[in-house]
């Protein structure tokens, strides 16, 4: 049921062999979904669509990438690796066809609504081959279209109709066409290229991968189409109707720190969580250490505000990747050791300043502590990059369920020990959105959904049947 | 569109490792159906299903069979491989959900009438996931469902509707119900075990390789449902309301020739054929020879029928198979001779009755001739045992285009000629309907489609665009 | 230790794609050997090889195929699967390189002296890198090469000192040879091309396929090289030393039956004996019945000398392959009952002349029995086309252990009660040899290794520790 | 050709499944080889081995590891991925049989005189099945193994012969044996676990990846002998004859940043050559950016030798991997924009001191200062952690043929202008090796190979043939 995804579509000046381009922009948001991936390509208004569990690179090679031929139009979307049962039916781009023709479907988020739809859906005779809301989507647009004059027209229906949050980018047989959804809870911009492309994508880093500008970020609840001679049109109908709530986390976790999200560059957030820890609760150190990757970013903040050196303690092995399994002994070795190392002469005898980006259970926390006093290390003084999880995510974040959150049921002090960090802080959820409000050039309307850590949720709260009702 | 396939289904008496039986009935029925592969397995009224591309034995092994668990109710299908493009959509059992639960439905056959039922069904808002029948006939069934009191009512309703060949197993939360069409054109047949699980099948000898024994076929238009207990109930209420049209071809090609179908053992049709060439059209000959595997049985008819010996004149390379791709060079060699060779010792110097069992282009039997005539062949009497195809088939056999088929477009001493052979026969369309007749026990109600032959369709001509709209 | 296998060699008039010649040669010779295939080429006097465990078409496709290029010789080998352990070093050409440049070794056979050999190569200070004979050639060949002329010389030089079984083709920078053991116990002959292209292959229905012409059978002992323009030479320094000893069981059993072995078709071979086993062991029967595949052309002999009609009451399952496993479910399924099937309408009520071609420890014979009565045979007289296997056999045929054959440890009516058959009948030694001489057209030389029916070795016997010693 | 490789070996304290031990060591040590990975254990004195292309996750899994059983003696090797033509025959361990039995051999180095020595076992009758040196040394310990009382012994004696660089671990039916030759070319260290295991390992990266404590490196010329009870011999004949020279590219590149390497922990070597860059070639600029990820310890020393502010103005994409192949397009794209993105936000309009750890031909640092000039990047002062590359390498590390080095052809000032440099500096050769003198505690023996750098090689130069004779 968890959406977190990259989407990416590009209607491009002539055709070409576009599944290429289509390729290295979903290698730069391989970090949003590793669990699938696919592209759909349009030529001459016919959809073709390749798409299989695996990376970008296992599911396309050279071969059949020149195999899909050349286009004007495509998508393509990857999908999160949630643990457990990954399918091929909830794979995407979804392409079904319908009374007008075919229809390409790539979608980030979750719908809040999706029970209610799919059930409401069923009672008019609808069949489902995948459990995601992606289908019920398609439905809905595809209902609307049987008496709307066009795809946007449809398209604009049916958001009147779905809540939550979603990213979207359709492909019909003449247009590309993105929106998002009234909250703006999901990312979503767009570029151009030299040569006049236009270019959708969940983040800008995947517009550097191709060449293009970022142009923009969609509005919440915009709907933008292309058509022909990459004309551009923007339907605003269902813009300004709700708060804008753009999900905090992927300042803090989701994106990656070389794109720009919604006017905030990625990297400067986190370092500012850095800088703000410090203030929030400073701590006497003799270096600031990150756990890499996702923590490097505020332990350079910490570092800058703080004065204490910043040092490389510990370090990642950069072959265990998503397809590497322990095979186990004795329990005398565990994942986290293998995927980090302290390095010794670093650590031995300092006091530090240990930053990683948040604590879900609580386990690999524990373990980094104890790889860093094995080596040496005399303090350690825990510095979380955001705020304690205490409620669950209905938009598409795969956060623990709340029973399995070390923050749900333990004080701080408590966590601290647990773990055996000497100090414990986390970031005030008001400085989580505060640091994004601050560093908003038009804050006048900036809004962010912080419900994961107090429950203020922008939306309805889904029907509890929901997540667990259809498990094909 | 093709599809020529296989299904296979069993309610069981008690849960077990009901994946395997499927296994191994599949494996018997892999002659319909080489490009794909599925198994839905039914657990505490949830379904589940694994199908891919490839041989049963490809898309399943030990461990992905221990994984489907124990289960009370199963379904599987083997699918036929057309050229060009296997798709993973199109594979079977088609699982889908709606109001009422979970429905797989595993189909063999073609509509006739899709084309209007799925413009039909889009006018209603549907979308399609696939290209195939099988998913009209889920939406057909799954609407009625919403007005129905039962399952097989649905299905019963749904017959009214659905028009062409189908032979269906289709399993519920609760129930395994197998169904065939009023015309019958595709067979099926029910068997039971020792211990009280009932079987259905595309062909008895997948009964003989699960150890259940052949009760008897389905009648055309009927609907079986088995409930808890393995109880059986029949729904007749579609039957006799259309002539008994029996796909011939079963008989001559398709089914295995230790399978019975419909009161016929498919080796006693074809030897009996056999004995009908020699009369219909005798040659003077030293030994009778069959091209491996399906001229064979034909052959010992002949050699019976006419006194000549029977002789192992051509052998066959059984590691060329499905996946065998020749690499090409310069036009020396060609896949006839890779696949087929002929023993010079019992050729040379003969002349030879050629037993085939169909002539489609006319180049196989072109090479296969001037292999045995390179050999020493002195004389070559090619006998086919089927009738010359002149017609196109609408209900699932894959018969190329009326303007490749050489007899279309040639008298039988043109076709004698282009193919080298000195003499050339077919079996008449008479006979391959009277042999039948004469071999059937209750005969009264016995009926063939033989539309490929002369052109006299049972049902409507599907409409003209179904099989070039859709292609996904 | 079995070296069951293929090889195939070929020296072309011309530099040519030649890696698709052998692989069309290796697929005609498939039947030796499915555990491993391999195709070395030379071009411009460097040699190149690919090898690995699978089936011909599974280790080569059309590209690898095209990247080995063009090439003027070049070689190639065939596997047999062993149970159990199949290893990639044992598999061949095997490839090395010494002081005058590279060899390819391709070798059927088994040495009856290795363990010596290699005991004695140890000692000078030899490594190996495999278990296989192969290497223990490969060594002696090269040792002698550093003092000899010639890689022939050093061939025929070779051949002084290993002892057994062997038929070789190898390839040096400039040469192709080919050569075989002075009792020529396995097979190999030689065929030209129309362009003049020189072939040898173990068996002529390899020449078939690649459209060479049988010339002849290499003499027990020759060597032939081939070099530039295809000059073929023979060295017969080796011929007439020794006793003919070809390996009885290359016709009944190990060669395809279109091919000719030492200027005996093999399919005649198998007629007659199937008209001999009826001359010594009549039985009064309705039908006979081969078990295909290998059991046809005897069963077809029975049937022409006794006038009882051949039948096809057993079929084979063609999809079941080297690859399928059966996921085994309580006991209640037998891969017998998988790969076989009978054809009730056919046996049932029937007295049965059942043919097989062997019996080694009696399990599949008493399966197929209990099919036949199962499906209602009234009377199974098996008769087998080959002598008991009393005897271990030391040159590449992969007999059971002693204590494993049913023939050493029960008398033919034990055998015959333990298997269920109402009676059964073996071949006679003195048949099995007295065949081959009446059929082979020049049979003053004529000699034929029966050793593991008789225990008459035409070599010594090898050295104890020789099985055991070496499992790398 | 080249041999940068990774050896892992243990003796345990007792039989355990020492395959997966070995597995975590390898992983550890898998930036030192990605080409192919190989496990060899020792049970009851019988060796098995498995070995194949590709990273230590793809060769080996939970099955496989569990399928080698238990061990006392464990072996394992990762290789180079050397471009072009992966071969499984080079790759290790390298498993042989001789005389006295079975011998396991890891290898890491080159041999400077192997073109000699192999020639002279050719000339013996040797043959050859791959083109390593690790063969060549093989056959050197075995024929010296025919005469030595012990397999050190043999090992010693060979070490006489043998000429170059060369890291050992052996593995016979009861021994195991590390040995470094005499100039400690290539690192190797011993560690021991709680339980007195002893393990080996190229770094000591891998004893923390197992937890083992590093005891201590060897000695240049050193051999280790591990036997019963986990007994260990040192062996120091060969010690002190050759002046030390670990080859400095260890501390510079290969060496993961968490080893400690002959005493010298490799991250506090790379931040001092930081320091030291800034001291030799100070720049005025706002921010220090090093190359992810080889470039960062430097960036952080320079850094903090400066006071210029630490920055991440480069991101890696860490899912771009070995296997990772850009489709082209139109010279559009290229890899190193996939690979590598600026943080526009960090460098716009900044003066960027820019470390990476070398320049081979200079069109990787071109394309990422275009990068970040492309980015807003003002000024772009480039420092390299190494001096330039002039002289080949002889020792195992792929440097470039002199032809392709930029800094063969070019003057800095002229390099610093082919890649769009506003000023560059590379580290002193006299710094490369000061610095390593300055953090050795024992420095009175250290001495360093800086061959690459100032031609000055401490073996004599291999024969001029070597490279090219040998292409199997």
């Amino acid at each position: 049921m968890h959406e977190e995804c990259g989407v990416f579509g590009i209607y491009s000046s002539k055709e070409t062999s576009l599944a290429k381009d289509v390729y290295y922009g979903l290698t730069a948001l391989q970090h949003r979904g590793q669990e699938a991936a696919g592209i759909a390509v349009n030529k001459d208004r016919i959809i073709r669509c390749k798409k299989d569990l695996g990376l970008v690179h296992e599911v396309f090679d050279a071969k059949s990438l020149n195999e899909m031929g050349s286009a004007k139009i495509a998508v393509g979307h990857v999908r999160y690796s949630t643990s457990g049962n990954p399918t091929r039916e909830n794979s995407q781009p979804m392409l079904t066809s319908h009374i007008k023709g075919q229809l390409a479907i790539c979608h980030n988020g979750n719908l809040s609504n999706s029970f209610e739809l799919r059930k409401e859906l069923e009672l008019g005779g609808c069949i489902f081959h995948s459990t995601s809301d992606t289908e019920v989507i398609s439905y809905c647009i595809i209902k609307e279209r049987l008496s709307s004059p066009s795809i946007e027209e449809a398209v604009s229906r049916a958001m009147n109709v779905i809540d939550g949050a979603y990213s979207l980018i359709l492909m019909s047989p003449a247009k590309l066409i993105a929106c998002r959804d009234p909250h703006g809870l999901r990312p979503l911009c767009m570029g151009r290229m030299m040569d006049g492309s236009v270019v959708f994508s969940s983040e800008s880093c995947a517009l550097d991968a191709v060449g293009a500008e970022l142009t923009r970020e969609l509005l919440p609840g915009e709907i933008v189409v292309v058509s022909d001679n990459c004309r551009i049109e923007s339907i605003k109908s269902h813009c300004g109707r709700e708060r804008n709530s753009l999900c905090i986390f992927e300042y803090i976790y989701f994106s990656r720190n070389d794109s720009v999200v919604d006017s905030i560059p990625v990297h400067r957030y986190r370092t500012e969580v850095g800088r703000r820890l410090f203030q929030e609760d400073p701590a006497d150190a003799d270096i600031v250490v990150g756990v890499p990757d996702s923590g490097l970013d505020a332990a350079l903040g910490y570092s800058r505000a703080s004065g204490i050196p910043y040092a490389m303690g510990l370090i990642k092995n950069k072959y265990i990747g998503r397809t590497f399994i322990a095979p186990g002994k004795d329990e005398r070795y565990d994942l986290v050791r293998m995927k980090l190392n302290a390095i010794k002469d670093v650590v031995d005898g300092k006091r530090i300043v240990l930053i990683d980006d948040s604590i879900v259970r609580g386990t690999t926390s524990e373990r980094i502590i104890r790889l860093l006093r094995s080596s040496g290390a005399k303090e350690i003084h825990m510095r979380i990059s955001s705020p304690p999880f205490r409620h669950p995510c209905y938009y598409g974040t795969d956060v623990d369920s709340p029973e399995n959150l070390i923050a749900n049921n333990h004080s701080i002090d408590e966590i601290a020990e647990m773990i055996g960090a000497d100090t414990l802080g986390f970031l005030s959820v008001e400085s989580a959105r505060d640091i994004a409000l601050s560093l908003c050039p038009d804050n006048k309307n900036a809004g962010y959904c912080l419900a994961c850590f107090n429950g203020d949720y922008p939306t309805r709260i889904p029907h509890e049947g929901s997540k667990t009702r259809f498990e094909i």
